[in-house]
């Protein structure tokens, strides 16, 4: 018998590399031969990362991919945090992929579904992004990266520009593990502004025919928050952000979200409350943070990801983001989400269905979109070992027993409407998610963030605060209490929800000394696209289409 | 009145390098220079990180700064994982720095906890590695980063070697926040067997006199397990590692834990366990791992840090472990323990005190140790949403209500005997931390590992099950049931105790099956040292402390 050989990685990798170059040499690749490279290096069965990121993708490669003959190459694993591109869907249609471990699907949520159903697409599991990363690394390791940058020098430095993203975590996961990593960049220079990743880590450069594909994904027009969501705000301004002296704390995406941004230095700012809450970010460059920033409101922002056209804006007030030598930001999704994990106080969310117990999902039946950052961000963070006020005021409110050992909490909102777009409840007795499990295979239903883990629901109808809550009883009136006119809010009893606001666990506007009639569009610090711009000084610039004046 | 200015962090930096030119010019500073250098360009009340890794240490530049005068540098605020040279304490003796965040502190404990004592530190908090990261991008980022490396080349880009541990993550933080990072190098040579660290990130570089101080931290000495551990291990393997089929996994750095090791190609073996149980792993490349990766148990190993004497070794296993191109291990905390909270289904560890909830802790009235990774390796990562048998198994388990939305769980695991060294009882009724918090002024006890969190306790008298439990009287019985003859087991209620053996959920030696009399030293695979190197095919080099033959 042979002995048992240590390094079978390392000579795949060579033997791979080989076959490489007789399709090309050196390391920079020419755009037209960049499909019978991947036919060269791709085995059946690998594991591949074809970096999807949040904003940026690696589309040509993408395109590249999906032209391999798939009698060469095929049954993939692909390993990515998103799946956005048609590109992405097309390598299930023609069998070069057949699995898929990703954390978010945007666009094109609906086809996967379809696929899944027709048995194209094998989903290992729906993560959150920080889950996938820790994964590249213990059992799910790519064997090849296909990944974007801004540029490249001709050793193969890579500048990845604002959006630097996913891209350090997926090249250090594969290039040291006998991986090949292949990169798309904008253009090949001689001298980069700055070296975000060394060439070391690379072993082919390609200069795409067009500039990567990006998507503004954090950009919110104020023109279209309305009263509901203004009121919304304010009360978690004053119910939560003041009650509790959140500094610390990250947004999600929505208009819900923007609007309490965009409430800030008017709103916050008349309730004396600049300087006092809501100092230190972790969130992407939301261009409705804009005002609150020139307000004085924020000190800093570390982003995941960068947003188009803020990039003048953020390299003019480095005192506030993390910027390189060259003025341009510097993101990295997977350290910010430990920082959003461990050293944020309050995490903001919504979804599209949430049950008596606080579960939530925003996977349907026919729409399968993944989870994105939520479940990490919204999550107690049980690691953490570190006092902060509202930590450790919401970890005594959470207190069950007296004699328990303390411990702080984080504050985990959810915030939505009781009805979403045609009419659709948002508070429901079972969430489709139970469904999706039972019809796909899942092993659990997918929720995107646990009711445990939930501390405080605001809806148009007042906030429920879940901390307080002692019995599962009172945790479900709580919610049917801020549920309004949907079905389960009606079922409400009455006089129980009337006890629990008494003790302050649901909350009405008036309890919190709010005037309804105050919220009104008057009070946002800026009313559309174009007053960000003049906020901004002139330095924001929008992608052209939210230019509608 | 001035316009606000947004480049007061740049502004900073600027005077501060301006200053430093006139100490030296260019990147590399000589090293009879560095203590001037640091006077020119630290500022009173500067937050630092004096890289303080697990292994590796920044000494020389600590040395440097212990040097400075107290009446230019003072009221430094120290930001850094691990306080374990005499400079690191000097520091606070001569009021150079006053506060410190950081995470374990080793042999210098006791010295720690008489300065609290005087007053001459102030303990912001004490965390976690990952959440000390995470506020490094949040409201701890450094302004001045005191780092080490292996060699640097003449533009500044830093090979780290196999200890790369903390330091990118120290970098990035502080160099794209308009901070300086100056670097200790053992040697600046023309060309870097890889570049861990672009040049671009690096202010200054100095070439040590000595090479940086390292310790190896994760060799235990088979000669050092006793029969007692033996027969503990021997439970963990049979009756969680087989129970639950756990494949992902960590282990802390005891004795409890390396005797499991050492048992994988023994007993394991026996009952066919090779293949089944501890594939992946996330944890320092330990000595006695060897036998068990020799005997083809373990198919991968992510690390934080490396170990001395394992370069070898590890270099001639790359399938095993991550290496770079020119065969060195890759490691790095940060994404370790991403890693190791969010994509391992075990984590097992150690302690000194433990309650009768499972609270337990390593700080103690006289000795102020820290955490290190313990609080998020030994955490439920609530995040998570990919199942695997065991997280499903463990979830199932801990499930209260039938009617609860699913979740699974993660096995963390207690290893204790119930006495420690001079018959100071593992169990207590009441936690020295108590204590510490009401005499330091700490927000909370200082809690290593909450039991909330813990899953199992595994003591010589057998394992408890506390996932099991349905009540808290059940888990305190569960606790005293294998306490042993520790005041606290002692007032176990023998029917009680009975009742939840029958229910599984304490579990003796005989219940699962382990004859006693075969827990001998025997059923090691390695008994010393000098059999570990054998294993290794004399690739391992242990340090000279550890050649006792």
């Amino acid at each position: 018998m042979n002995p048992r050989s240590w390094t079978t990685q390392a000579d795949s990798r060579r033997r791979r590399l080989k076959r490489a170059g007789e399709i090309c040499r050196g390391k920079v690749v020419p755009a037209d031969a960049v499909t019978a490279l991947l036919e060269a290096i791709l085995e059946p069965g690998d594991r591949v990362c074809l970096e999807g990121d949040n904003q940026k993708q690696a589309d040509f490669l993408a395109r590249c991919l999906s032209r391999v003959n798939p009698e060469r190459v095929h049954d993939l694993h692909m390993v990515q945090s998103v799946i956005a591109l048609p590109e992405h869907i097309e390598l299930f249609e023609r069998g070069i992929a057949r699995q898929v471990d990703f954390s978010f699907s945007g666009p094109v949520g609906t086809r996967m579904a379809q696929l899944v159903a027709e048995g194209k697409i094998q989903i290992g599991a729906i993560h959150t992004y920080l889950e996938l990363f820790g994964r590249y690394f213990i059992d799910l390791t790519p064997q090849v990266a296909l990944i974007v940058a801004h540029s490249a020098d001709r050793e193969g430095n890579l500048y990845t520009g604002p959006n630097t993203e996913d891209t350090p975590t997926i090249v250090e996961a594969t290039a040291f593990k006998s991986g090949i990593v292949i990169a798309q960049v904008n253009q090949i220079v001689d001298k980069l502004p700055r070296v975000d990743i060394p060439a070391d880590w690379i072993d082919y450069i390609v200069e795409a025919p067009t500039p990567h594909f990006i998507e503004p994904l954090f950009t919110r027009d104020p023109a279209q928050i309305g009263e509901i969501k203004i009121l919304m705000a304010m009360m978690a301004i004053k119910g939560i952000y003041a009650e509790y002296g959140i500094n610390r704390l990250n947004h999600g995406v929505g208009f819900d979200a923007a609007a309490i941004e965009l409430l800030l230095p008017t709103y916050a700012e008349s309730l004396g409350l600049k300087g006092k809450i809501c100092r230190h970010w972790m969130l992407n460059p939301h261009p409705t943070l804009i005002p609150a920033i020139e307000a004085g409101f924020v000190q800093s922002v570390y982003s995941p990801g960068s947003e188009l056209g803020m990039e003048a804006y953020v390299s003019a007030r480095p005192d506030v983001f993390f910027t390189g030598s060259d003025g341009s930001q510097r993101t990295n999704r997977g350290l910010s989400h430990v920082a959003g994990h461990y050293a944020c106080d309050l995490f903001i969310g919504s979804t599209l269905q949430m049950d008596l117990d606080g579960n939530s999902s925003t996977v349907t039946l026919d729409r399968i979109t993944g989870f994105g950052g939520a479940p990490n961000l919204g999550s107690d963070a049980r690691g953490r070992r570190h006092g902060q006020p509202a930590w450790l005021k919401a970890g005594r409110q959470a207190q069950e027993r007296p004699a328990a050992m303390p411990r702080g909490r984080k504050l985990v909102v959810q915030m939505v409407e009781t009805f979403r777009e045609q009419m659709q409840p948002t508070f429901v007795e079972r969430l489709d998610a139970w469904e999706v499990m039972e019809k796909t295979g899942m092993d659990l239903p997918p929720v995107m963030v646990y009711g445990d883990d939930v501390s405080h629901i605001v809806t148009e109808e007042g906030i429920a605060n879940l901390l307080l809550c002692r019995t599962l009883e009172e945790r479900n009136e709580a919610i049917r209490g801020v549920a309004g006119y949907t079905p389960v809010g009606q079922k409400r009893s009455r006089g129980m929800v009337e006890n629990l606001r008494d003790r302050g666990i649901i909350q009405r506007p008036e309890d919190l000394g709010i005037d309804k009639r105050l919220a009104t569009r008057d009070l946002l610090a800026a009313r559309s696209i174009k007053e960000l711009v003049h906020w901004s000084g002139g330095l924001y610039q929008p992608p052209q289409r939210f230019r509608n004046w």
